[in-house]
């Protein structure tokens, strides 16, 4: 059969990618592991590929880059050169991105260490930081094809006001990140680049929709990077990868002049938020956004100041065990025992939170959708034949509603809030809901079915940091549940498709959720669990995750 | 012909809403003002039918009341019982109200002087005030039939989310005032109670749609009402009775359970805001809400504390003399010169505001309140077959359209957004523009031909005041312009229907805009303004305006 119109795209878009690796960016043909080496993280400390100087740049936590370059220990450059470098290895190993552009990074990098040099001051508070980006921030003259064949070589006109504020504020890009297609499916796979691998194990999914991010930091190709969230997006990934991401409710941070997959789909917003290593890393970026008032270029963005919260040691948490539809695999519920009993030693109150009303929550955000019968996907695969994904067919399958019927959703949605917040006020003083942040540790590719945990907290619009707890599936603790008393057809599926085996070794992350526009407090409150999980071995937590690198 | 049902429906509810007017509160008939008087402002104080201490009480604003009720100088029960009593001739007069509960009222302000009494202490800041509230704030047990027969009877089954934290602020509820049909028209004319006329000319409008509250607030009968605002509601009635108000942007004050026209339009957001006599009270509406922080009940309200501004005593005003569509009649253009020339003269830096965007911006606003094709209006007239109003005819011809492309008018009003605060923020240091209100004074009944003015800033959601500027239309002055070339058909229309003689003596309003979110900067701003209009004779511009009732 000839190759159709899209695929030839595709292979050209790949093979341009391809090509941004130049020669000093390819591994080596020795190096280069096998196919069925699952876990590529080890790579970059046992490949002998990288100087010692490049793994400690790479290692290292945004926070501690930027004082580096601020104290001219580190240049730009250097630190430009070496997450290049580590990029472009976790491309080869993980197909995580979508552009790569190292010449004009280090371009800008070397402009930055002679301001520097020149004039003592840095340009601000990101400083010579390479920063990476999901592929739907606009980058003038770079594609975001967010996965379609049909917006290959349709370079951005304009940038992102994103993309322009991390600029005045000293941030290098290098690379932008692979998605899924139209940025619609828990794992990033699309019909341009393909897919993305968790660098932890490539048998499993990265998440997505933000999972070329995912996937790049937690091989450590960037120490921070921004990813975009609309049903769990930036929480997902996080999650498959054992990383830190910030959730915020909308309004905080720009999301204007980025590639939307539903271009104009207001009823729940997409919202963008950091994601790191480290949650002091997230935390710098969530405040040093807000420092620069965004409000002033984008008008959606909400005039509200990076506030200090006071630090509250008696947290009221209330537990999601289940949403009431799917039971989370083992290794996530024991995950969450295990975070619960030790909060309750550190003398926080535990409660339980009802999940009555996430079944219509998860309803309607499903039905937002697909509300345009699919029409905005559909007019993005038209122009090259190209056909849907089976992870999509629900968007091919929809019938498009007419506004009156929208407005009846609209109508439900508020009410729906409305009722959640009255929930959440009938507890007196609770600070937060600690849930799942997905039912899985990660899982294999094409079998990420279940987005529940996540999305009800779109539709509500609450602000939520999803954590590595510092458990770590076990194939013998965490054997499937004999007796599993399905919830529902997914949960069935859930638990059927678990394999303690596959995931055995992957890191369970929680997702900590305050309510809306809650940022600094949630943040501030994920300080105080981590410290409740581990007193005395916060950091070695961190290491551990990071020694996997 | 025998009756309509819908007819029917409404002689009965006109009729209960006139027993509600009980003996006392009835004018007595040798007082009634003829027919053919066209000013009723006059008649409290004229007609003998008030106390001098009920004159002196509803002649206060409402920050005077509350000192007096705080200090136990007056009682909540005299103040009520004296605003019941404007209110009713405000009602007989000018048919203002849509719902009337003097006994209730009255008796919640005796529990507040009981309470106040026993405690010494206020329930809340607004301890005793009785404050009117247009049709559609819910309240228990109460029709909010925003205008349709077959909401009749149909009373809430709960009250509206700032009901309650009125109430639980100390205020006294005892009437709901007129709008027209699902709030959608400029006038306040509806099926059910028919047309609120204007105290201050009954030939003329009071505006709509929160043109009961105008009314009544101009005649005397409430010190403070809220209105609310989709494309000028609040504003235009405002103008048309030289009152003030604040349309703020979405999210600083709850909307939360009322009745929508259009209930579930989201594309541009209802607001709802204060209308009173004066600046003074206006603000304290504003802070005193804000302070309750309604964004514990309401998950739509922004926690956005209330913001001291400093205050700047030179401002940068950009003037929008005309908008390219509508050149405002000629009291509405001589008023804004008047003010200009005192702006100058004060100091204060004065530019042209280029309305490039707002026939684009116009135009998306009309298109957003029909993409349902009238369906939602609709399917309130079906039930008592109830026909569309003449002033809603576009309601009844528009064709519905389907998500898909609703998200199109999304990403394009997005887009407008952007490009506006864009130009804003190319006038380095813009304060403000300061723009007609409306193209009118008032004008006469079924007149008020265009809203553009308003409807442009719903579209970007900036904060606006609309303030009486001290200058009245002048028969002699504001003659009709001999060489009038209209810019548009409704321009043409609009001065081929202006009437130099019928609207002489009509107060004229001007507003003055900020940028979305700057509630307590366009407010303060105002204050400079009106200071610059009439240095020493603030005080006089709002006691002649106060002196016409």
């Amino acid at each position: 059969m000839p190759q159709q119109k899209w695929e030839e795209i595709a292979a050209r878009k790949r093979a341009a990618l391809a090509e941004q690796i130049t020669a000093e960016y390819r591994i080596p043909h020795l190096l280069v592991p096998p196919a069925d080496q699952l876990d590529v993280t080890t790579f970059p400390r046992e490949s002998g590929w990288f100087t010692d100087k490049e793994l400690e740049i790479t290692d290292s936590t945004a926070t501690h880059i930027l004082q580096r370059i601020a104290s001219r220990s580190w240049s730009s450059e250097e630190v430009t050169r070496a997450f290049c470098k580590r990029a472009a290895a976790a491309q080869q190993l993980t197909n995580c991105l979508s552009d790569f552009f190292p010449l004009e990074a280090i371009k800008i990098a070397k402009s930055l260490d002679e301001h520097l040099r020149k004039t003592g001051q840095l340009v601000g508070a990101l400083h010579g930081l390479p920063i990476s980006l999901k592929d739907n921030f606009n980058i003038v003259g770079k594609d975001s094809t967010v996965g379609f064949t049909s917006l290959v070589d349709q370079p951005a006109a304009y940038n992102a006001t994103l993309v322009e504020l991390l600029e005045k504020l000293g941030a290098v890009r290098y690379c932008k990140t692979n998605v899924p297609t139209a940025m619609m499916i828990a794992e990033s796979v699309n019909n341009v680049f393909g897919r993305t691998l968790n660098p932890l194990n490539r048998k499993l999914t990265s998440g997505g929709s933000s999972g070329g991010e995912s996937a790049l930091l937690a091989f450590g190709g960037s120490a921070l990077g921004v990813g975009t969230d609309i049903g769990g997006s930036l929480r997902i990934p996080a999650a498959c990868t054992g990383i830190f991401t910030l959730r915020p409710s909308f309004g905080r941070f720009t999301t204007q002049r980025c590639r939307s997959g539903l271009a104009g789909q207001e009823a729940v917003m997409s919202v963008n938020g950091p994601m790191a290593r480290t949650l002091e890393d997230i935390s710098l970026f969530a405040k040093t956004i807000v420092d620069s008032e965004p409000w002033q270029a984008d008008p959606k963005v909400l005039p509200i100041p990076w506030r200090a919260v006071p630090r509250k040691n008696k947290l009221k948490i209330a537990i999601l065990w289940n949403d009431g539809m799917v039971i989370p695999t083992p290794p996530v519920t024991r995950a969450l025992k295990d975070t619960v009993q030790k909060l309750k030693k550190a003398g926080h109150e535990i409660i339980e939170w009802d999940p009555v009303l996430h079944p219509q929550l998860l309803d309607i955000l499903g039905r937002m959708f697909v509300a345009d019968g699919g029409k905005s996907v559909q007019a993005l695969l038209a122009p090259t034949e190209e056909p849907f994904r089976p992870e999509m067919i629900q968007y091919k399958e929809a019938t498009e509603i007419g506004v009156h019927e929208m407005w009846q959703l609209h109508t439900d949605r508020s009410e729906l809030q409305r009722q959640y917040l009255d929930q959440w006020s009938a507890q007196e003083g609770l600070d937060a809901i600690l849930a799942p942040t997905t039912p899985y540790s990660s899982v294999q590719h094409g079998g990420f079915k279940y987005v529940g945990y996540t999305g009800v907290f779109n539709v509500v619009d609450y602000s939520a940091v999803s954590f590595p707890c510092g458990v770590a599936a076990d194939k013998e603790r965490d054997q499937p549940i004999a007796s599993h008393s399905p919830l529902s057809p997914s949960c069935k599926e859930v638990h059927d498709e678990y394999d303690p085996d596959l995931v055995h070794g992957m890191p369970v992350s929680l997702q900590l959720v305050a309510r809306r526009l809650e940022e600094e407090k949630v943040l501030a409150m994920t300080e105080t669990v981590l410290q409740a999980i581990q007193p005395s071995k916060i950091s070695s937590i961190i290491s551990s995750i990071k020694s996997r690198f």
